[in-house]
């Protein structure tokens, strides 16, 4: 494949092999489908969903947020994913060593950019992880809503697949009930609705 | 399918189907294929990757710019293609009536938004369009240098498609050499290793 040894400037080098990289992330598939259940939805596209999500909901999070912390945050967030892979959100078995993959991929990946980025994504990432800042836990709340939206909506895929219950899905939608009390509204409605027509267990 | 009818709050209801109408974004395929050359790109991909572009490569803008600015113009640039399709870059034909077509689509998908929502992603929309200010020229400086990327390291798959010559993608990318000259070394090496290889047409 054709490289950009070309480039004296080896600092927009090693941008570009980045940029190329993360290319990969159009391959990582998760255990959501697309909403019009045709295939399994990829990191790439959840990125930018989760992106959109946090660009239009901000209203709703009881914290005021930099909404372009957020963002920034979405884009990123799943990129350790290029070498960890995507962890399916209730198995317990692969979660265990979750953390440990995806610090290595962290190492990795964001280690690809110059010192000063590898820094600020790295930051970002963290900052995600952690769930402590009001811009961590409203992404938090994106990245958990869209794909309990998908699954609501494509006779609950993923959970009949996971074998998931009801208080699983609300577990793990806790951050939203905590800070944004006006989406948890949806989220207790999707979960109701689904429960009732048997695409989610009780 | 399912519904956000049962919410009360009919602006959140508003924007929960707008988040879910843009969906089709993930189906809408683009003339590049991803760097593994094993399919096309969907809109939804492209718009994370020109965002990541973004977020990288500011220090090469000769202006100044918002950088959070032209990460959101990258979420919602491609927006109206839900209704008006992908036009490819290179037929003059279907240029011809594309401005048309996209500004039907814009009013019907922003339309879709709460209208101070609607006001301000029309605004980025239309902002990116026209190619004035500098956030608007950085974006589109990420818009065409990720796909000549693509048909650099996918042995010019589109330009072989496309029947593209070199001048051609060299007019293309003139926003490049007018505001990132450093970005425009890469451009200009990688025409000429492309026409070298037979990939791209002189």
């Amino acid at each position: 494949m054709n490289t950009f040894d070309f480039l004296e400037n080896k600092k927009l080098k090693s941008q570009l092999d980045f940029l190329v990289e993360i290319d990969k992330m159009k391959n990582i598939f998760r255990r959501t489908v697309i909403i019009d259940k045709s295939r399994r939805e990829n990191d790439a596209e959840h990125s930018w969903h989760f992106a959109m999500l946090a660009m239009i909901l901000e209203e709703y999070s009881s914290n005021k947020v930099d909404v372009t912390k957020a963002i920034k945050i979405a884009l990123v967030h799943d990129l350790v994913e290029v070498y960890a892979g995507d962890t399916f959100a209730y198995d317990e078995k692969a979660k265990q060593d979750k953390r440990q993959r995806e610090l290595e991929a962290a190492d990795k990946i964001f280690g690809m950019l110059p010192p000063e980025q590898c820094a600020y994504i790295r930051a970002l990432w963290d900052e995600f992880e952690a769930k402590e800042t009001p811009e961590a836990k409203y992404a938090n709340v994106c990245d958990r809503l869209q794909p309990l939206m998908h699954n609501y909506l494509t006779d609950g895929h993923t959970w009949k697949e996971g074998d998931v219950h009801a208080p699983q899905v609300l577990g793990r939608m806790d951050i939203i009930r905590e800070t944004a009390p006006e989406l948890w509204k949806a989220v207790e409605g999707m979960v109701k609705i689904s429960v009732e027509q048997g695409i989610l267990k009780p």
